[in-house]
């Protein structure tokens, strides 16, 4: 038997996703209301591993063992982890290794007054903002590059490029500006060294040619600043080749 | 000297914005941190008068000293509380009797499980929702109605009629459905009992006809449940006539 969960939650008050000893974890969490509404010990396999202080609004984990009902994992649950969804899943469903891409956002709020509403929810940002230069770079990101910049030097990956599905920047009222991207896999704080490099053109203190220099394996010291986590969401997960990000000018799936 | 501020703020640990003593109110923090800042005793005057638990993106309020910095303001204020902007205006400008509307909106969200990164700032609904019956009430909105259900009986408003510039729900991803409404003004929980009365509507507990049948000045009785004070906000406040909400239908400039 296998399941399928679909997860929000807020990263603030967590070590991250991965369960380790005497840290508060997602994984953790989940594991334990699963185990006492199942009644047998649970192990997930999740499809985007978050670190300390990054939220999702729609993580995939899955496990092998029935379905547990939503409304008692909710009720296991501290408040600041909800299940969406709770389903019987294909036999042999693995939300790690059957996900084809992981999308996340991240939130910059562009104003004077810091966030009250929207405080650990989004990074706050009072330098300058050269909205098109920030688009200039996001467009540059689609395709395949070697991120080796955008990871820390300290690292456990093996391998340094990512296909990107699709990059842009969305601008609202008040002063939000997310960014979303979408690819096969992430390395470690790859979107937060993103952001914090492109927030540096934007800011005026990086030339934007040196930020695409950037996408063919520099080494990290080349790149910019590590923006925080507490503006970094996982957004959803595509499985199938279906992309999450629909943005007018991309297609819905994967070449 | 007048100055005027602008304020956001989560009403969910406030006993709403009105100072009462013994209370923790919005009024008494700024006034507070204003004293402070300026070194001297600081009366607010306040467009929208918000109740216990309700936030505000967007608040207007003003006081007789020179504006007060920002950066000091926010410093000297708990973190649930953020001046937006603090500015000097025209000398006898007040809040309350200068703002020619006020513009709320109620958030629900609509799906099974509860909201992890947006619980105290939105309903959660389990139940069925109609959405075109929620269209079909706030399409009745507009115009000038008597209110009175929708107001507790032991009132202090003597005049129940309000004239509505426009009302309307949006409906976003995710199971979010958004209560848009603009008004010259707004009585106590007018707002919470339209929104509990609408969802009424949605779920097939009340016909259609009964909720127009309302707005003629019906006994409170007659409406339906006061919906829960953290799903609403105070979205901005209108001066000169200008409109804060502008649905795509609606002139920007009242009639």
């Amino acid at each position: 038997m296998t399941a399928r969960l679909t997860i929000e939650y807020d990263g603030a008050g967590f070590a991250g996703w991965a369960a380790q000893p005497g840290r508060r974890t997602i994984q953790a969490e989940l594991e334990h209301a699963l185990a006492t509404a199942l009644r047998r010990p649970v192990a997930l396999t999740v499809a985007g591993r978050t670190d300390a202080g990054v939220h999702a609004l729609a993580q995939v984990a899955s496990h092998d063992r029935e379905a547990a009902p939503l409304g008692s994992l909710n009720a296991l649950l501290p408040r600041d982890i909800s299940v969406i969804a709770s389903q019987p899943a294909p036999d042999g469903f693995d939300a790690r290794r059957d996900a084809t891409s992981r999308a996340y956002c991240y939130r910059v709020l562009a104003r004077s007054g810091r966030p009250a509403l929207d405080r650990g929810r989004a990074l706050h940002w009072t330098h300058p903002i050269d909205l098109e230069a920030l688009d200039a770079c996001a467009a540059m990101l689609a395709g395949t590059h070697d991120f080796t910049a955008f990871t820390p030097t300290d690292t456990y990956h093996v391998r340094f490029d990512r296909d990107v599905y699709g990059a842009h920047w969305t601008h609202g009222d008040g002063g939000e500006h997310v960014f979303w991207i979408e690819a096969d896999t992430f390395m470690r704080q790859m979107n937060r060294v993103l952001v914090g490099t492109m927030l540096e053109v934007a800011r005026g203190r990086r030339p934007i040619e040196r930020f695409s220099c950037l996408l063919d394996g520099r080494p990290r010291r080349e790149a910019g600043l590590t923006a925080p986590a507490h503006g970094l969401y996982l957004a959803g997960v595509g499985f199938g080749g279906r992309r999450v990000l629909r943005h007018p000018s991309e297609p819905d799936q994967l070449a």
